[in-house]
């Protein structure tokens, strides 16, 4: 199988980019579907599991909980039935098909299968005037509520990387190509990077 | 104009990614050369100009000649010298044709040019062997003197760099893309590469 993972920074584009390329390429592109599989596989709300795989790491629980033991233990059992249910589902998928992968780990999930890891990111300016033009409609941010909604989801991400992979999230050695998306159209890089995808592969 | 700079790990196969590149895309090619223009520029002998610029910072001087207050200004007076030279010897090849750069510091001296900027990296291993492949004849060096001998030649490049533009050599944000040609034959990238080249130049 061909995989590709896509890694990215908050609003460079890489979602788009992604699934642009998955189109180019003719693969399966995964996302948000994977959240739903993780759900079913666990056995835990897709809410929860949300917070769990997107927002936080192991040591994330809602404060009101945190006083118990009891509910702690809960958490941490609940983290690994969701981290089990990701490894598999991503496993499985891998193994259905050529497909890109966004976010999830999947570089190091399914690092034994050689897969072509991307990394992409861009400037702060690019990435606030791409988050303000793919917010919902009553979101009304100002650029320095961007700018630190950015770092914020960057550092969850970041930590949650870490937590997952042992490895420093974005550095160019864990990827194989890191795409500087910077005043760029995500459409216009992707008959180069769906060639770059093809010469990867053979 | 079109102006691509390279920089490169040591083994990476930066030199030869930017040479076939510049072929693929009928663009002029400046690495050695440089140094020929530097020199003539500057009145000082092409051997100096080589230690300045490839091997050593501003803090460099051999050993014998660190005794003396006077020889220490001189040796500063044609640091700045070559720099001097190098930025105009740089900025003049970038006003002629669109062209190739590969490594003394072309993204930061053009970058008022907007320069595509491409930073060639390989994990340790991929570096030892294509080192050894290119090694001359009555080279026969073991893979742990080959590992450090790109060690301290990235180390030195790490260090002019920031000397000269006080960026950390090699961090993602100042390439637009950071491409790792670990187990991969650098002539397979071209053709993409070159395309990745026409989209960024729109």
């Amino acid at each position: 199988m061909k995989i590709i993972t896509i890694s990215r920074e908050f609003g460079s584009g890489g979602r788009e980019l992604g699934k642009r390329l998955a189109e180019a390429l003719g693969f399966a592109y995964y996302d948000a579907e994977i959240l739903k599989a993780i759900a079913e596989k666990s056995g835990l709300a897709e809410e929860y599991v949300n917070d769990v795989v997107e927002k936080t790491s192991m040591w994330y629980m809602p404060i009101t909980y945190a006083n118990t033991f009891s509910c702690y233990n809960l958490h941490e059992e609940n983290y690994f039935k969701v981290i089990r249910a990701q490894t598999e589902v991503i496993k499985e998928l891998a193994d259905k098909s050529d497909c890109v992968f966004v976010g999830r780990c999947a570089d190091a999930i399914l690092s034994e299968l050689s897969p072509l890891n991307i990394f992409v990111h861009a400037n702060t300016e690019s990435k606030v005037i791409r988050c303000r033009k793919k917010a919902p409609e009553h979101e009304h941010l100002t650029d320095k509520q961007l700018r630190r909604k950015i770092k914020a989801v960057e550092a969850k991400r970041r930590y949650y990387y870490k937590t997952f992979t042992h490895n420093k999230w974005g550095d160019k050695e864990h990827y194989n190509l890191c795409v500087n998306t910077s005043n760029k159209e995500i459409k216009d890089l992707i008959p180069a990077l769906a060639e770059y995808c093809k010469a990867f592969f053979g």
